[in-house]
């Protein structure tokens, strides 16, 4: 699967990558942004450039980290390459909440694969993050300096948090992360209003196929292997923690489990659920990913 | 004149205040973002912090550089505050571009103080700028350790980065501020389509009074002290580059003045003219401010 380069901006020592592609699995065109440290460039450098994948929040493009998260000079730093998936299919035929929310449908795939009519057509964001994307990305930079598959880490933030959790919690047995972290993550959504209502019209009625994407069952049932950690942040002036995203619950869920102590939520005085919190903590996520991938 | 307090961010160690006060030279609200950083929170530092002024470009608010640019993290480094005030005076009542178009009237007051009708009653931007923000951030911070007047610098983006060269230049003599830089500036508005626009219609036919603002003539009229050096970098992909920003023109203007071999212009490959450029040297920009305002 190829892809085409909308634009090919500079940025700090390396390069972010507009790119899209045609998407077997959600059968539409789909926007991915990459940004490409400069270690790539460098002729001197021949080390494997591993990636972070950052799963973006409900309403979110692949534009908004681009532009706003700044993760670029940390990707300097270390030496990593980073992803920013786009959050759901998009299009005027692409069914969505019937009125016009902005929690559900376009701009809010959740990261699931949506089992229900109209809905499962297309979105199909689980096998697209998880499977799909990183072959594709793989296969279209076949040069073999950078890793989209093996040494791979994963975060995001708010809907994304939840993705980059489920995703590494799901995939964990497989080794396919080597890391995992999350910005104001909601933990529990078969528990809170925005994830109760996607889960409800992407994956039907039935509960127990929600819990199979629900961060707090899953730590109940992946074993850790020994000492991987999870990263969590959270602002204490979140208008959605206590509404949506509960991050103590994902503790209490692992409370008796291998992941007990392995969780590290780091509640930040005064900072609210933007952008501005993110790029804050986006160097403490950067070098945890960094040891994580074996770069530091 | 106070000012009323929209939104108060945690960003970094610092806070991003959204404030909005009543201009009496402009006559209307006008937002300024001002980001105060982490030194002026902490008990154990009664260091003086100086301002950074950042003056935007076309189109700009005050929210596209406090969310794009990623002055924070350098602000905190060094200690100083920085100032993102807006690009004119904005409203429905307030005259724009006849014909809708961005480059000039609202989102482009292009930092001058118009004197042709309709725009002479509000378009005021460089008393505003270089005289009662200034006065009135200090007023409003009056606890001493902020300083917004005495020892401050300036800098700015494209028609700010105009702006910044001659709102520095023309109040050179009375040591306005300490040290001035820019990213992608107009550096002679007098010859370019953006700035013949704008000075055509904010100045009147009379270029004689262009001449009053235009960096290129200002080096030959402004004696340099001694070692005052500015610093301006230009991408090579910027699509602006030879139509409207011409920065050559600057190094050519300053030759047998007092200001030739005083201005480091850095061409910088592959940029274009967009925030991902900015934020890429925002931390050389603020190292050298942080120098000439007697931080390091």
């Amino acid at each position: 699967m190829s892809f085409k380069v909308h634009q090919d901006v500079a940025v700090c020592g390396g390069r972010l990558l507009k790119l899209c592609h045609f998407s077997q699995v959600i059968g539409r065109m789909m926007d991915v942004n990459v940004y490409v440290p400069k270690q790539y460039y460098s002729q001197a450098d021949s080390k494997m450039i591993p990636a972070v994948y950052y799963l973006s929040g409900l309403t979110c493009s692949p534009q908004n980290a681009s532009e706003k998260a700044y993760w670029p000079f940390q990707a300097d730093k270390y030496g990593f390459a980073v992803v920013f998936p786009d959050t759901s299919p998009r299009g005027d035929d692409i069914p969505s909440d019937p009125e016009g929310f902005w929690d559900f449908g376009i701009g809010a795939g959740f990261y699931v694969n949506a089992t229900q009519k109209p809905y499962d057509e297309h979105y199909q964001m689980y096998d697209y993050i998880h499977k799909e994307l990183p072959t594709s990305l793989d296969e279209y930079f076949a040069n073999g300096r950078l890793d989209f598959v093996d040494n791979v880490a994963i975060t995001g933030h708010s809907m994304g948090g939840f993705g980059a959790l489920a995703g590494f919690l799901k995939n964990y047995d497989a080794n396919r992360y080597k890391s995992c972290s999350a910005f104001a993550p909601i933990v529990n959504p078969t528990k809170v209003p925005w994830g109760k209502k996607a889960f409800g019209e992407y994956l039907g009625p039935n509960e127990q196929a929600w819990k199979e994407y629900d961060p707090c069952e899953l730590v109940k049932k992946v074993r850790n292997r020994g000492n991987d950690r999870i990263l969590i942040h959270q602002g204490t002036k979140d208008p959605f923690l206590e509404s949506n995203l509960k991050p103590e619950l994902l503790l209490e869920a692992s409370k008796g489990t291998s992941w007990e102590g392995k969780i590290d939520l780091k509640l930040v005085d005064g900072f609210d659920h933007s952008y501005y919190f993110v790029s804050t903590f986006v160097p403490e996520h950067a070098a945890f990913h960094a040891k994580n991938l074996g770069l530091t």
